[in-house]
């Protein structure tokens, strides 16, 4: 398949097809206006709308240490299984604000209860951008109004639009998909991440289907679906503090995705991959990237297998060897001892893109010249073997290159 | 004091005074040549003996998982507690190199012994470089025969150089240090660090006196001072894994350095300075890095606060910031946020060369061009407030700028 799956890493299941020009499932409208927020007066404010009083939905937040307002507001003050209403502006992140943010984010979802004609504690509220500079609520309560008239079942664009801070372009897909009990839409809008541009930061992801899930099946594949992408990706290895992922499901189609069901793996598989694909168009924006780097890694143990894929995911004596194309595997080495302390001698096995370069800890020969033209790929994996097996993960990672330190130290705020 | 003791963020006590051009203390030689190892035919290969047959030491060694040859050797085949050599290479880390590695790295110790006339067991060795490769072997044996004749007490210049990778300058200092019972000489050669170019890596640092320190005492400052100097720096993130410090006394002097005396405190905070300069003149010179920053924090529980500073330390957004002089302050919430995962609200308090511009977790009004003018200095200290009060730590590290990325990326292996 062509188009929206691009990558290698992502298994599209054969009843799954790009339905790219056919708008929101049933029951979703969207739309976005520029409110005024950026000063190049680029939309900046999403409103998303589920009209079926029925829908059910799930979430994920960000877990720093620092909550924006809108997640806490949202979190706190929302019934995140039945949410109708996503409201998102970019260009400022409303994070560090203190009362006064929190008060702004509370208006901001009254605002749009009203403009979607749903109830308060049934919208979602997002925001991404600066941190620290109070939010401009009256634009955005003027900008909402406006919006409200331009909500449209094709709004999509409009909307993955409107969400965007220093993207290259919309990230999102309008799907397909075939049930045992029939045909079902799928679409995902994301937008991020990486801290593309000084002040601008966040991953956010909406996604729409007119399947019916329950809360609790839709709570349950969101989580399984995350764990595989958007927490397998890592462009600088630093979490932002207003990341979220929403699923809404109108119910609109009458198929159902039953508990344990074949149309729940199918479903599931369909969710799955449309979240891997988003999360590895993130990361290949992210900073400039050039190629995006897949560490694999297996062992006898959770606690080494997941730090050892993170320390060679955020090093950036890896990320920029990976820039460069250059099969400088000892760096591997170097930052999975630096992460797993005092743990000598390492059984460590080095393969890239199916190239053994070190094995128990040895170095072994290989053909430098057919690993440096693999390096060269867009996509280029990294399967790391630990002593012992039973354990695995992946994380999927940006290089460091150029663009990264120009777009993060020269464009000075 | 001007020349050596550049950083305002080093103390050097009134009984310490630069004796530049002095050479090593008595009972030490030192000599470096050029053995082959670097193509450009540059001295690689350094030998540092003490003829005093009373010598006693104190080493360190890197943690990482994946331990270089000689540190394995070193730690395991010599009394590091009566060391009287010091070999080292450059070019060539002889890590990931197996048994061949240690065979080779046994070689070059016996080979050091024989130059300098001491105990097998008295030798450490020690090597920096690409990590991967076999060490060539017989060029050191014959380095080591040439440098023997070389060996003079002003050689610790040519030492220097010898164990330099693509340091900027050679990072040594010549001190006299008063102690109560009468002056003595403290002398120190480094190198590093942070992987300046993509072959080479590691932290080394060798240090000598004339005073009188039994093992024990030598152990305990050394310990002290190494946590204070080199265990609070970061370039990148990233452990080596060769890094080695190692504290010789020649004991020559006869002022001897008595446990919990008077100079057993002088002469601690003579090498305190001495080990803290030396860390920061690594920072400096670590990666083309244009200025360095301090990150202080303090905090009511050990955990947070180490986590905190090293998040800030390592975070690229906030190294970009450092670099740009952007006084971008929301990056340094983010990435204590991004470390203290579900701990939200943080009273975080973030202070910029004296400005505060967070308190308790929210915005406050600054002068921003004020602080644009003091970020732009070449020091640059982040003071960060978590709740509670009894913890305090600092971590000194280097900016992101576009030579770490030319360094690591474009010149290819």
């Amino acid at each position: 398949m062509s188009g929206f799956f691009s990558s290698r890493w992502v298994e599209v299941p054969g009843h799954v097809s790009e339905a790219p020009d056919a708008g929101l499932p049933p029951g979703f409208r969207a739309g976005g206006v520029a409110c005024g927020i950026k000063p190049s007066g680029a939309l900046d404010l999403g409103l998303l709308v589920c009209d079926s009083e029925a829908c059910t939905s799930a979430a994920r937040f960000t877990r720093s240490g620092v909550l924006a307002a809108p997640v806490l507001v949202t979190k706190e003050h929302a019934r995140l299984n039945a949410l109708r209403a996503v409201v998102v502006n970019s260009g400022n992140a409303n994070a560090a604000t203190g009362q006064q943010g929190i008060d702004e984010a509370a208006r901001m979802q009254g605002a749009a209860a009203l403009a979607g004609r749903v109830g308060e504690d049934q919208v979602a509220v997002a925001s991404t951008g600066v941190i620290g500079v109070q939010l401009p609520g009256d634009d955005i309560i003027k900008g909402l109004h406006r919006c409200r008239e331009q909500l449209r079942a094709d709004g999509d664009a409009e909307f993955a639009t409107a969400i965007m801070t220093t993207d290259k372009g919309t990230k999102r897909a309008s799907l397909s998909v075939e049930l045992p009990g029939g045909t079902v839409r799928l679409t995902g809008q994301a937008k991020g991440a990486g801290m593309m541009q000084p002040n601008f930061a966040t991953m956010l992801c909406f996604v729409q289907t007119d399947a019916v899930l329950s809360a609790e099946t839709a709570d349950l594949l969101l989580g399984v679906c995350v764990k595989r992408s958007f927490d397998r990706i890592s462009v600088d290895g630093q979490l932002s503090t207003n990341d979220t992922v929403i699923l809404m499901c109108s119910g609109e189609s009458g198929v159902a995705v039953a508990p344990e069901s074949d149309a729940e793996r199918a479903f599931g598989e369909a969710l799955d991959a449309l979240l891997r694909q988003l999360a590895i168009m993130i990361v290949a924006d992210g900073e400039g990237s050039k190629r995006i780097g897949r560490v694999i890694v297996y062992g006898g143990a959770e606690g080494p297998v997941r730090t050892t894929a993170y320390a060679v995911a955020n090093s950036p004596l890896v990320k920029t060897a990976l820039h460069g194309g250059d099969p400088n595997w000892g760096r591997i080495a170097q930052a999975i001892g630096g992460a797993l302390l005092d743990a000598d001698p390492l059984a460590l096995d080095i393969a890239i893109e199916g190239v053994q370069v070190c094995v128990a800890g040895t170095a072994v020969d290989f053909d430098r010249s057919d690993l440096e033209a693999r390096m060269a790929r867009e996509e280029v994996e990294f399967v790391i073997g630990l002593a012992g097996s039973g354990w695995e993960t992946e994380v999927l990672f940006a290089d460091l290159g150029h663009e990264y330190v120009t777009i993060n130290a020269e464009y000075t705020t």
